[in-house]
């Protein structure tokens, strides 16, 4: 069972929105929360959690325990994500203990099953790179020969940062990775390699009764598999490919009837855009839109869930700018944040109040402005400040 | 005694600031705290205060009691203030027991005592309204004879939102005024009634090392004493009079070496600016920062008793006006946010989570662009349906 502690309700007239998950996603969905003067809590892991050390009514228990999200639930009048990952036996108990759930499980499943997510905008028309299920490394490397020789190979449900993703160019890596013994309900994706200009993200909001908006649609840099700078708007992207990824971002929120933040990571194509990954949930390519934008991904995924109007989705300004701070040498945040408010008093800073870990996202920071390259340069320096890796910065 | 619930240490490296007083000025300064990363207490007297309902370490206690202010500072690296009313012996009390107080109690006093601070800034020739010390109605009179007739009395200590203040017109209005028995630590303070063409405010934030930033001065609309409206900057205001308005701030802020945020409300006359009062926290002149300014107040509230360096308090657009939510006729304020929200996606409400009231201020909202008339329209039509005074819009 969950320990909480406050559970205090809002005053009379506010709901109370419940969600599962207590990383950072949760923790800036809450610091919006305070100014909606809406209820707030949260189903956190444990007490070091990133939500746990900001959120003021945080319950504590295994997320993944039917019984105690169910309890959880209970709470709250509706009960949103802080992350796609949910157990369909919590969802079901949820669902069976009278919760309102947004985005709801029939929702949910695009996000968490990438061959369902597939038939789906294939059967609809949207732009996809090829793919076939393939049960067999034979089938993989036949549909390999068919695209050059190159495939990505990919966990239909359980991926996340880069993981469950494989690029193979040979039979034997396809063999080598496809050896490995997979849960009951996952199956192997394969999916050609696209060649792409850029990776795009069109965020997307939609609240309950069906009103939709779209951020600008932004450029994201990955490392190692996991986003490190977002630019908003994407620079160079051509208007019509612009448009289209806002569009696909709009049809898909429709398609798979999302309530509150949609992001679909794309592929930015000489041809055309090209749907990667969708994510039902504020996402890291948002991030920039708490200090860039009019309303932030976090307010609006909150207006979304609890059927308020949306707020508008505008820049505030021609470019932000957004870097993650991920764990390097330094365990020292703090003195870092010293330096880099020194020397930026423009800076954003975004602290997610985790221990330090190499490799761990601990942060963002977020520069607006009208000149791109000092605001790219501004928001890199302090980021690898901050962490430690200043020896890779190249200016 | 206190009752504490959370009391979690952020991650290593990061101090934990305190706050006494459990206000809307808390909750909002909580907020910042998030985005920074560093931990933040709150000692509120009671679970249902506006910032109870929001920051995650609370220690619910009397803030007017030593001992519980002893117990919660010695939790704390830093100790600041959501107000100025804080019994000397609550600050004695702290300080033997070790705590670091920003703004200190040498600092506080010119924000507790108007005679100490009239007496302080004439010294320093910094201007201010004609004033005198009075503690006979006879001398209230003789006072009122030499200015015209109109004599403005105030309570040295204790006043706030207009309390505390009376404006005489004739004799017998003063020795009614003057009637009241005085506590032993109040005397009475007479001051000219300053002919003004409008009220302005000038914020600054100065940091334990002396660092010291003002923001662009502003107007306010006093409502029955209590601010109700701030436009930033303020309209009409000649340049010469907003750069003695930030001068006077910057000035007062060094010398009464306050740490943390310093406004100064102040008379515009055509022969220049007069300070009328001081406030040293967040103050409500200021809260446009939060979605108007690059940094808030309320995280510069932080950097500065951290003595972090101090972040830039440029305005990001033209114009930022702020009205307050003040309790009216409607109770179910959270119908009426989600029919402003509907009319104005521009709009940012701030709900400070109080029951509601009549008179109390509950929230506020902010609209920031380059035109004021429009941003004026939008604002007061957004407070006045949110709280039920729709009837009295003229737009």
């Amino acid at each position: 069972m969950s320990t909480t502690r406050g559970l205090l309700d809002p005053p009379s007239g506010f709901p109370v929105v419940g969600m599962i998950g207590g990383g950072q996603l949760a923790r800036m969905t809450g610091q919006s929360a305070i100014s909606l003067g809406v209820g707030f809590r949260v189903l956190a892991a444990g007490p070091t959690e990133s939500a746990s050390r900001a959120i003021q009514d945080i319950a504590i228990g295994d997320p993944d325990d039917p019984i105690v999200a169910a309890e959880f639930a209970s709470a709250c009048d509706v009960v949103t994500f802080d992350h796609e990952q949910v157990p369909p036996a919590v969802l079901e108990a949820m669902s069976n203990a009278g919760a309102t759930l947004r985005p709801g499980p029939e929702s949910l499943v695009y996000a968490q099953d990438k061959i369902a997510m597939r038939e789906l905008l294939t059967e609809a028309g949207l732009p996809c790179p090829r793919w076939r299920v393939v049960d067999t490394s034979a089938e993989a490397s036949d549909f390999a020969s068919s695209l050059g020789g190159v495939l990505v190979l990919k966990l239909s449900r359980g991926g996340y940062d880069g993981r469950g993703v494989w690029v193979c160019s040979s039979e034997s890596e396809i063999a080598d990775v496809m050896s490995q013994e997979l849960p009951d309900d996952v199956r192997w994706l394969a999916e050609e390699r696209v060649d792409f200009t850029q990776e795009l993200a069109a965020v997307a909001v939609r609240s309950k009764s069906g009103q939709s908006l779209a951020y600008p649609v932004v450029r994201t840099v990955q490392t190692d598999g996991m986003c490190t700078e977002v630019i908003s708007p994407a620079p160079g992207l051509a208007e019509e490919h612009a448009t289209a990824a806002q569009d696909v971002a709009l049809r898909v929120a429709e398609l798979v009837a999302v309530v509150g933040v949609l992001a679909v990571e794309m592929f930015d194509t000489v041809d055309g855009v090209l749907i990667n990954e969708l994510a039902m949930r504020p996402h890291n390519s948002g991030h920039w839109s708490i200090d860039g934008a009019v309303t932030s991904q976090f307010e609006n995924h909150l207006r979304g869930v609890l059927d308020l109007p949306l707020g508008d989705t505008s820049p505030r300004q021609d470019w932000s700018v957004m870097v993650n701070l991920v764990g390097g040498e330094t365990t020292d945040l703090y003195a870092g944040a010293e330096r880099v408010l020194r020397e930026d008093p423009g800076l954003k800073i975004h602290v997610y109040a985790k221990e330090t870990r190499v490799g761990r996202k601990l942060g963002h920071v977020t520069v607006c402005g009208d000149e791109l390259d000092s605001l790219l340069a501004r928001a890199h320096h302090a980021a690898d400040e901050m962490t430690g890796a200043i020896d890779g910065w190249v200016g």
